[in-house]
């Protein structure tokens, strides 16, 4: 099952008191099933997965196999500060059931050559594809093209891209470029929270995996420019771009804001995460609630 | 003069061969003035200050004063590894006719009780007033709104602040509520590129310092919102938008496009940008024109 | 039972293969408490606590307290990027045995706010105390002594802190200035390595908490000051400084050297560090022989 | 004439009210040439070089090299944000007679392809070599030694290299292996405040930079270890380590500490460091007496 479209990086869902909201993993994975989505990533960044427990990571990534029922590839987050840790989560995320897995560099992992000897680890330890997840705001691991392009190129298993660093536009240019492989250099994920969602298509990309808590706008987007509907696509994609933007710049404290939006769409009972987080401010959710009245978005109109 | 409005931050033209180029400020000087901005704010990172000698920044920012002649205030950027180096920079600047001076921390100077005093001192060296510049990502010093705040109530002269640590929005409202005096709370600037620009003005900026390179689009944004016609503001703000974030994207290597722009609109001859600075690639340029052709802007059509 | 003098922050051995091995936590504590030390930290980061499972973490700790059986104070390393789960782990930690648990800020939190809220919760969960530790290069969170000196101030569980953040001398000063409790400022404990030892005691501290592999040299440093015998702990100190100073060099790296000090001693079998680690190469191997011998260390001769 | 042994990086000498004292560089410069010094380094970081303006660059870099008077040669830094502003530095630093020019990367650029051009254009503006200066923590660019050795092997002019990434003596090595001039490989030089002298010494460094109070020390040392008496050149080492290590633990606020040293030692009048400076406190300066008396170093006494 290969990989390609739109995937969202699901939240974990807290109750009230912080436990995991196991019944709220199925409530999410039907909402973005029914968005149309082409896939899932659990334990991202956006999934707080740094901030669950081993036991907890397998629950959580359990559940959402469990729950999506093999309607669609769920890609599993096993980024570890030991190699040998993330192959134990390789392994067990493959076991799960999970199409594919998703790696970024240990934090602070500024010698690339090792970088490099982790990635390589890694995917032979599985059979499942890696996604190489180049995330330099939040690793402080800075992967030059050219580094992304000698890992595709030489480590067999890793046969995916989701890009993070600005201007993805860019590296997808000069990774089509570095990577030799045709069928990998189609397995370009862009990101940025959709920002650049158009232009990344337009560059080469395959897809997107994002946190964006409206899925069914870029899904949109991907099926009118998949089908040769350029212009449609730039279309539907400027006008939501003022949600795009508004969740785009919370950055990692976006997560609070996506669980708003999707308690106040009715999909989870609780908007809790994990300490410590920067607390929203009221203004915040007043300004999110007119920009989705503004779009006509509350409930369900996406045109 | 009190600062208020849109404020371009201005660029430092350059010939083919790398040198300032006199007219250049003049011609953007000229342009910039018909877009109806409310002031200018030469020598910050977008004008290539740090890659300037000290005559080549006394010079450019001579000839933005001189350009200007009075029609509106110019705000001199005087950030300085040193103390005396910004005092120096602050004195020549008020001598120069510059309105207001802007000053960043000195780059990874984590003690913020030695910032306090940096302020302090170039506070007290100048009477024009000090513009506090928040540039977290460029300077790597985190300045949490409780300091900024202690900063402005405690320093007769800091007057002004220009925030660029996202989300510009939640520190606005905290500094609204930190700042003691009204009218420096009502001296509180937004920045990111204008992608923000109408929720800032929600929260209570007075205006906006940025590079954005199509100014008259913020102006009109600003005029609509201060004579209450908010609804007209957002739908102004929200038609450019992918404008504003296609030059967003690029970040400090965004000076190159904002050149481009600039030269594409015939008023720079040179869209040279000193090295090192990462190459625009062509791909880039033909998405600026597809949007700005798009966007009916091929010349000067804002509505 | 309270903390002070020397305790060393253990190693977490492993077989070749990479597995935990517990008959070496049980060789390294007998020759730990054999050097004389007043306590053991197990899971700081030169114990590769970052590179274990849960379950690895939960074996280690609690081997090292049986193993310890009592003779000596057990401080455990909680720390975690979700306040819950530093939480868990404290709790955990009590109720293996620990005497005290360590906790460092979360990583890249800058907010220090919400720093003040992590120590706050975690030590509210525990009877035991807390130790701050400060480890800025590790963290990214830069804590200054006035912030600290608040966290102990405020938090009655807060009783110790480790220092890392060079130089560590004159942070000492500010904190023995800032603290409140007499209790508390007598809570301070040094680092670096050992590298500043004699001066951190001049200054206040009350012990060290440090990886050094040959412990037993700053044991005899501490006894010796802690009698008044300041000229002989100081003479002591700096014959073995070279070493300490040798040591000191790798940083994080310093894992593999230590581990081959004991591996050379006899005491642990392998010398394997989890990947990704920079490996050591064989003249830094032969510049450590050489220096042991020279101090006349080629076993057990400290004097 | 080319470089090696010890190269001091000087100080730049204020007065009380923090002009230069070119005073203070004629006299700093005969008691270096005294100590038997084998050239001087002028505006280094330990030179506040970042806290001058470029007028007062020129006079420092000017004075250092009239009051050398040919005895020895000077090398001048002459970093800068820019390549052009580099470039004008380097032929300035060459007309004024300076035996080499020494340049770091500019700040925070990750780009190391935008690093070796920087590297390239620099050094054939000059026709006296360039020091590469490897200086991570203040640049904040990590450069590996397979790129240092690749601007060494690709760039003519680029003959030296000084290194203050721990650890160097394995950078060291890794540098000596990759290369490919037997001249080049000669031309490296250690660093870190003189730590790993006698290591660098033994892995093949030719010499050192750094800005170390006591330069007769490491002359010292480095006479004997290049007449190939190597267990007295260790002594000595190790004899003063203590001091050694001591003005180590200030890094970049070092500074001050040197300039006291200076100042006790009656070389220059006034220990003034431009702010912002962490300031020294008292216990410091106390703690740094008694180790020069303990060293018997209370006036030149180095055996």
């Amino acid at each position: 099952m290969s990989l390609q479209g739109v995937l969202p990086i699901t939240l974990t869902p807290f109750t009230d008191s912080g436990d995991v909201d196991s019944g709220g993993i199925e409530a999410l994975t039907e909402r973005y099933l029914d968005s149309g989505v082409d896939g899932l990533v659990a334990l991202g960044i956006m999934g707080e997965a740094h901030k669950l427990t081993d036991a907890e990571r397998s629950a959580v990534a359990g559940r959402y196999v469990a729950a999506t029922d093999g309607k669609a590839p769920v890609v599993v987050g096993c980024s570890a500060p030991a190699t040998r840790v993330a192959v134990e989560r390789a392994r067990e995320a493959e076991g799960l059931g999970a199409a594919a897995v998703m790696v970024a560099p240990p934090n602070n992992l500024k010698n690339l050559g090792l970088v490099f000897e982790h990635y390589r680890e890694v995917a032979e330890s599985v059979s499942v594809p890696v996604v190489v997840q180049d995330e330099p705001v939040n690793t402080g691991v800075v992967m030059p093209a050219a580094f992304i392009s000698r890992v595709m190129n030489e480590v067999q298993n890793c046969r995916y891209v989701k890009l993070e660093e600005a201007p993805t536009t860019i590296k997808i240019s000069a990774l089509t470029n570095g990577i030799e492989s045709a069928d990998k250099r189609a397995g370009i994920f862009g990101g940025l929270g959709g920002m650049y969602f158009y232009e990344e298509l337009g560059r080469g990309a395959i897809g997107i995996m994002t946190g964006f808590a409206y899925p069914e706008i870029l899904v949109r987007v991907y099926y009118l420019y998949s089908k040769g509907r350029e212009m449609e696509a730039r279309e539907h994609f400027f006008r939501y771009l003022p949600l795009i933007r508004f969740e785009a710049q919370l950055g990692v404290g976006g997560v609070g804001i996506r669980k708003e939006v999707f308690k106040m769409r009715r999909v989870i009972a609780s908007s809790h995460v994990r300490s410590p987080a920067p607390p929203l401010d009221a203004e915040t959710l007043r300004e999110l609630e007119d920009l989705v009245e503004y779009l006509g978005l509350t409930e369900g109109d996406t045109g």
